[in-house]
C-alpha cells in the first residue's frame, strides 16, 4: 500500500518529475521502420510530451515537437524532403535536428532562420523499431538485445495503445502466481460465458485444467533487471523455471518480448515483439517488411464485458493492467506474501531514481561497445531439453501452416517460443 | 428559486452530504432479478459509489466494491462461486457480506485474509427488483409496496440510465398541471413535427385536444409521502381527481410504477414498474422471468430533437427531466402559483434530512412487520367506478392481443393501469 | 509572440471580455433562413452564450435565453406560435423581445408573467443569413455588403463549426505568402498521398505547379477594414493584385464571403456566402430558397490525416485554422518577416477595443442609412480585364453544368468568382 504521495511519485512520467527524469534516461522505441515506410509521419507522445516521428525523403528518420515554431501548425501533415520535414503552411523546413534549413517566404539574405530552434530528439533504429532518445548528452547506446539483433529469425510486431499506467503492466509482470488464476481458472470462466463448457463444469475445473500450483517462488536482481524464479508442484529446484527463471529488463520489458513504453501518465505504448526461426530457404526480412498488427483490447459491450477477447493470456493480461482504472489507486491496495516481486521492483525503481537525482546513470546504460553487441537474457528456453522439445514443435508447427497458407507463426503459437 | 449553495444541498447523493445521508436510510433498488439472471455480474453505480453486483452459483445476491482490495482489479469480471465472487486475477475469494474466504496463493497457514475487507452491502429481493441497503444498522425492512408482493398479477419492467440529477425527476412527479402542456398541446405539436398533421392544425389544438385546464390543486402531506389532488374544468371535489388523489412516494417513487434511484449528482436509475392482472389460466410469473426493456431517451439528432420519441407521455416526461441538464440550475427558476407541490417537496425533504442529522428515522422507515405486508396507496383507482371500466378495458385488451401475439400487455396501454 | 496573457486578452470573448465586448458592437450571423424554415428553432451559441432561434408561425425571428425562466426546460423544443415561442413544459409563451405573454396555468388575473424576462436579442434577416444583435442599445443597422443585397445574383451558402477559436482563422487571412506553399507546394504534396503523382514528382513540384513567389506585400488600412496588396514574380505595382488587392471586412470577414462567427473561445461558426450571376431566365430566388451545405472538415482517421479532403483551398485552410488546437498558444509562435499583416491586425484590434471601452463606436458601425445601402469593396475583380475573363468562364461553366445537372455552379468553380 503506497501513499496517494508515493502513487504520484511512481506513475507521473513528465518532463520534471522523478520518475520521468528516470525514464528519459533509456531509449523508447515509439513506431516501427514499417509504419513510417506506410506514412512518412506519425503522431507520437512520449513521458508526456506531443511529438511527430518523420522519415525523411533520404530515408532518415527524426522526432520534432508537435507544432511548427511558426505560427503552430501541425508538422504530423508535414513534407518529408531529402533533408527533413517541411511545414505544410508556409514552407519552414526542419532537419532531424530540428535546425530551421529553409523559410521560402523570407528574403533570401535573411537570418531569421538561424534563431528557430525545434524541440526535437535522436532517432534510431534497432531490430525493425525506431527508438527515441529525450535524456541528456553525451547519450548511451541503443541495447543490442539478442531478439533484436540475431538474423537467423524472422520477427513480427504487435501493437496496443494502453488506457493506463506503464507500472501497472510492470507489476503484473512482477507477479508469477497470477498464472494459476488469470490464466488457467478464469480461462476456464471464460469458456463457460463463451458456452464453450456448461455451467457445472466449474466443479471439476481446477483438476481439469492441470494447474500447477506454485510451491515457492523467488526473484533476484541481476545485471539487467530481475530473474523471476518459481518452483510449480511437482517439481524442485533443478527444473529450469527455478534454476534459470526468467527477465524483467529493467525498466519497461518482460523477456525480449514484451515492451511498455509510457506515453503519459494515463497511456502507454506496448509493443509485443515475437521472433521465430529462419527457415533454410527464407530470404533475410528487411525491417520494413516485418508483419505489424494492432492487437484488440478487451472492453465492455452494453456493460458486460468482451468476452470473446479474454480466451488469450494476452487478452487477460489487458483484462489485469486496465481494469485497475488509468491510475491503479495503490492506497487502496493489500499486497500479500506473493507480491514480493513487485515490492523488489518499486524498491530498485526507487534506487534507480535516487541514482539519476544524483546524475550517475542507471542499470541498462549501454556505453560500452563490446558489451552490446548481443545481449542475451537467461530464461527457461536455455534448459536444453525444454529448448529442443520447443524447436521441433515450432518446426513441425512452421511446417503444417507453410503448407496451409505460407503464412508466418500465428501469435498464439509463437507465445511459447519467446526465445529457442 | 434557490441559492446556489441551496441548490447542491438538494442535489448532492454523495457519502457524507445531508442528502446522501437521508438517501442512505432507504433500500435501492438497483438491478433486476433476472439481469443477474442473465449475466451473474453487473456494474451499479448507487449515490456516487461504483459497485458491482453478482449472484453467486447458490443464487444469492451480493454488492460488493468495483475494484478486489488486492490490487483494484475490476470485480464486474469475477467468477461466481457458490459462497461468492472470486477475482480473476488471483483468485481472491468474497462472500456477500466482504469477507474474503479464499487467497489460493497464499500459504494454507494464512491468516492474511482474516484482515481483508471488502466494502458490501446487504442485498434483497422483491418483486423482480434487487435492493441495496447503504445505510447504517439495524436496517430496516424493504417495503412491501402492494404491486411489489401481491400475486394475482403478472410485471413487466421498463429501465433508463437518465442524465440527470434524481430531484429534477421528482419534482416534475409533484406539478400537476404540466399534463395540460407538455402531455397535450405539446404532444399536438409533435404530431405536426412529425407530419401526422398540417401546420394550421394548431389553431384548433385546444379545443381538438379535449384538454381539461386544472380549475384546483392541492397536496397534502400523508403517511407514506404527498398527495396530488385536482380538480378539472367541468368537475368538482366529488371526483376521483381530488377525493383520492394520486401519490408521490417518499423519497423517490410515483405511485408504486416510476422509481428513481440516484446514481449519482448527474444520473439517476429510473425503473418503470407495471403490473397487469392475471389471466386465470395463467401460470405464476417467476421473478427472473418478468419481462426487461431499457426504454430509449429522446435527444437529439443533427442538432434537431428526435421527435419519433416524443409522441408519448414517457418521451414528453423524459424530455422535462433531462433538458434543463444535468444538474437544474435552480437560482434561475422563477416558481409560480402552481408550483405549490414542489415547494412542499423541497420542505419535506429538508425536515426528514433533519431527522437523519438528529439520528431519526425517516419517513417510510419499515421496522414493524404487521404493518408492511402488503402496503396500499390511495388512488384514482380505487374509485369502483373508474376501476371498473378499466378493468373491463383491460380485459378486451389483453384479450385482443393474446389473440394476435401471446405478448404481455404493451407499455402503452399499462400506463394508465397503475394500479386496479 | 505574444505572453499568455495577451493570448487571454485576444481570444476570450465571453460576456465581460474586452474581445467580448468589442465583437458585441456588431451583428453577428448565427443561421440561414432557410434553416428556421426547415425547422422553426435552432441551438445557437455565440460570445459564449447558449441561446434558442426561432421563426414564429407570422414569419418573424427571434433569440431567446436557452432554457425557460420557469423551471429550466430546454426551449429548442418550443412551439411556435403567431406572436412567439412557448414552452412546451407548461405552455409560458415568449415574445422576441423576451416578454412573457402567456402562463396558461395562472390564474386569468395574475400579473406574475410582468415580472418574467427572458434573455433575449433582436434578430434581423438579410440577404439569406439571419443576424442577432448582442450589443447596448440604440443599435446600428445590419451592413449591406453588395454581395448580401444585389439582386442580379443568386446565392449559395456552405457552413461549417470549426473547433478553434476566431482568430488563428482571421490570421490565416492576413496572412497572403501562405498561398505559395499551402495551397500550392503542399497541394502536390497532398496529390502524392493520394497517388495522383509518383514519389519522385517532389523534385519538380516547384516548376511544374508554376508557383509564382510574392516579391513584396502590403497591408493598407481602410475605412472597412486591410486592404492586402501582393506582388508576384513577373508582375508589378499595376497588376490588380498590387493596385487594387483585396479586403479584410474588420472584424471577422475576408472579402463579402467568408464570415467567420465567434461561438465561444474555442468554436467558430464559418459561413462560405458565394453569389454567381443571374441568368436571364432565372426567377427571384427567396432566402429560404437559397441552397445550404454543411462543409466537411480534414481530420484524422487511425492517426493519418483524411488526405481525400486536403486536395482544395478549402480543406487546407481548415488545416491551417484547426491543427494548431482549439486556441493556438501565441507563445509559442515566432512571426517573421511575412507576417506583418498579422500584426497590423492584432494592433487593429487592440484600437478597436479600447475605442469600446471608451464607450464610442468601433469600426463599421452603421448609422447612417445613406452609406448603408450596397457597400462595394474593392477587389481584384474590379479590373476590368480579370473581371470579364471571369464572366466569361463563369457563363461557359453555368452553361455546361445546366446543360447537365440544372444545378447551381458548384463550390469549386465559384471559389474564384468571389465577385465578378
Amino acid at each position: 500500500m503506497l501513499t496517494r504521495e508515493q502513487n504520484k511519485r511512481f506513475t507521473e512520467v513528465g518532463p520534471g518529475t522523478p520518475m520521468g527524469e528516470l525514464l528519459r534516461r533509456y531509449w523508447l522505441p515509439f513506431a516501427t521502420v514499417r509504419q513510417l515506410h506506410e506514412h512518412p509521419t506519425r503522431a507520437v507522445t512520449l513521458l508526456g510530451e506531443h511529438l511527430v516521428a518523420f522519415r525523411d525523403r533520404s530515408g532518415r528518420y527524426g522526432l520534432l515537437q508537435e507544432h511548427c515554431p511558426h505560427r503552430n501548425a501541425n508538422l504530423l501533415w508535414g513534407i518529408p524532403e531529402p533533408d527533413g520535414l517541411r511545414c505544410p503552411y508556409h514552407g519552414w523546413l526542419f532537419d532531424r535536428a530540428g535546425h530551421c534549413l529553409d523559410q521560402p517566404a523570407e528574403p533570401p539574405d535573411s537570418t531569421f532562420r538561424e534563431r528557430i530552434q525545434a524541440r526535437s530528439y535522436p532517432v534510431e533504429a534497432l531490430g525493425g523499431l525506431l527508438y527515441a532518445w529525450m535524456g541528456p548528452e553525451p547519450r548511451p547506446m541503443v541495447p543490442r538485445w539478442e531478439n533484436h539483433v540475431r538474423t537467423d529469425v524472422v520477427r513480427e510486431i504487435g501493437w496496443a495503445v494502453l488506457p493506463c499506467n506503464w507500472l501497472q503492466i510492470m507489476e503484473n509482470s512482477m507477479d508469477p502466481v497470477h498464472v494459476e488464476h488469470l490464466h488457467s481458472y478464469f480461462s476456464n470462466y471464460v469458456q463457460e460465458r463463451l458456452g464453450q463448457i456448461g455451467p457445472d463444469a466449474y466443479l471439476t475445473w481446477r483438476e481439469r485444467a492441470n494447474v500447477r500450483r506454485h510451491v515457492k517462488i523467488g526473484f533476484d536482481i541481476f545485471e539487467h533487471g530481475i530473474i523471476k524464479r518459481r518452483v510449480l508442484e511437482g517439481r524442485d529446484e533443478t527444473h529450469a523455471d527455478w534454476r534459470i527463471g526468467h527477465c524483467v529488463v529493467f525498466p519497461f520489458m518482460l523477456l525480449q518480448q514484451h515492451i511498455r513504453v509510457p506515453m503519459d501518465d494515463s497511456h502507454t505504448l506496448y509493443w509485443y515483439y515475437t521472433v521465430h526461426p529462419k527457415l533454410p530457404d527464407q530470404p533475410d526480412q528487411r525491417p520494413e517488411d516485418i508483419p505489424l498488427h494492432e492487437m484488440p483490447l478487451p472492453g465492455l459491450e452494453d456493460g458486460i464485458p468482451t468476452w470473446e477477447l479474454l480466451d488469450s493470456n494476452s487478452g487477460q493480461d489487458d483484462f489485469s493492467w486496465m481494469s485497475p482504472g488509468p491510475i491503479t489507486p495503490r492506497w487502496n491496495e493489500h499486497l500479500s506474501g506473493t507480491d514480493t516481486g513487485i515490492i523488489l521492483f518499486r524498491r530498485l525503481l526507487r534506487d534507480q531514481m535516487r541514482l539519476v537525482a544524483e546524475g550517475r546513470d542507471p542499470m541498462n546504460t549501454f556505453r560500452d561497445p563490446t558489451t552490446n553487441i548481443s545481449i542475451h537474457m537467461p530464461g527457461e528456453a536455455d534448459d536444453p531439453e525444454w529448448s529442443g522439445e520447443a524447436y521441433r514443435s515450432l518446426l513441425r508447427a512452421l511446417t503444417t501452416r507453410a503448407d496451409a497458407s505460407g503464412e508466418l507463426a500465428s501469435i498464439a503459437i509463437a507465445n511459447f517460443l519467446v526465445t529457442f
